[in-house]
């Protein structure tokens, strides 16, 4: 039987496009089926009964959720090409804290960044760039998280550099003038092909933003 | 350089449990130093910056945090004896993926359960009965929520059995009338010396969410 692999993905998500990342540095080829998430498929509902939420991966009818834990056994299935976790049990906890971290501040961080106004984006937008100092010291002076290779913590964060943009026009501030290492680091991590393929363009992002706002009568 | 390992922990922690079980599951001798929680250690605060919490398991002076983490990382250290995650990459991902429904909806769940009363708790309740029922379908008919053998969901989830006691008393239900087949899953996981040396008294978490709910007025 021929192997099938689908992923049910929306592109502006920061967790689908960790899989796509992951699934490209692997050299895997795969079928991406967008969703609508305002009115969800059968398929979804079926695949990921729990949190109905993308992104899945259904391997051979199988599917696997929860984006860390999808790169997680991209790496593991595929392992021959581009690991992305280290060997050294170690560095992998130490990995997978960050992506964690990643998870619990910075996606949170982010919304509270457009979401909000006047003092409370202030405060959010302080915030903000506190927890990206924080991953900014992590990296150092480092070429990746991982040290000389791109890997399981780059791909958590650098999704989240497609909507730096429509963060700094709605609080009006600048992420590079805050960590430039932060940003030199993203540009790296856009040259590889699987992240500048998986990225959408950001201005598309803050157009979906707008009418998200709009939506939400903000 | 003799091997050190000691875990900073605070023994009513389903977290710190978690840490414990899979140690001794493993075999290894550690080092249990108690934290006091109001009053954080130079120690805890220089191992984990970040959040500032225990478990954190200290290797050769090296910290490990979050005890998911931890336990993955005492998998991968210690191999040899009472593998905790599967080997095939599904199975992997699968036993991640419900140790984080774990995480995402059993500690806050219950938490909802103890500290709320009258038509709040009784919501509570029932959500919370709903989502160990999700767990107990997941486990089927099956000894251990891995298969056979005792692992990572079991270790995730087996901490909490320590506190269905204060739920119980604190909500007026019986845990075991709605989910018998998870209650015997939970005695089952108890006749392991692992389990039942790293579970308190539930008596005695019980004396203690009494003091809880007086400092906090409830």
């Amino acid at each position: 039987m021929a192997e099938t692999l689908t992923l049910l993905d929306y592109w502006p998500s920061m967790f689908g496009m960790r899989c796509r990342i992951a699934l490209r540095e692997k050299d895997i080829k795969f079928e991406y089926q967008e969703q609508d998430l305002w009115s969800k498929s059968p398929l979804l509902l079926e695949m990921n009964p729990i949190y109905k939420k993308i992104p899945v991966l259904i391997h051979n009818g199988k599917p696997i959720c929860e984006s860390l834990i999808i790169v997680e056994y991209i790496d593991e299935t595929w392992k021959g090409k581009a690991p992305l976790l280290p060997s050294d049990p170690y560095e992998r906890a130490q990995a997978r804290f960050w992506a964690d971290y990643v998870d619990k501040k910075i996606y949170e961080g982010g919304r509270n960044v457009w979401s909000t106004t006047g003092e409370d984006q202030g405060e959010a937008k302080k915030e903000y760039i506190e927890r990206l100092k924080v991953l900014e010291g992590v990296l150092g002076d480092k070429p990746f998280f991982g040290g000389d290779s791109f890997g399981f913590t780059d791909i958590a964060l650098i999704p989240y550099y497609s909507w730096f943009y429509s963060y700094e026009i709605c609080a009006n501030f600048s992420i590079e003038a805050e960590c430039p290492k932060l940003i030199s680091w993203a540009k790296r991590c856009m040259e590889k092909e699987s992240v500048s393929e998986s990225l959408p363009d950001p201005e598309k992002i803050y157009m979906l933003l707008l009418e998200l706002k709009k939506k939400a009568g903000k």
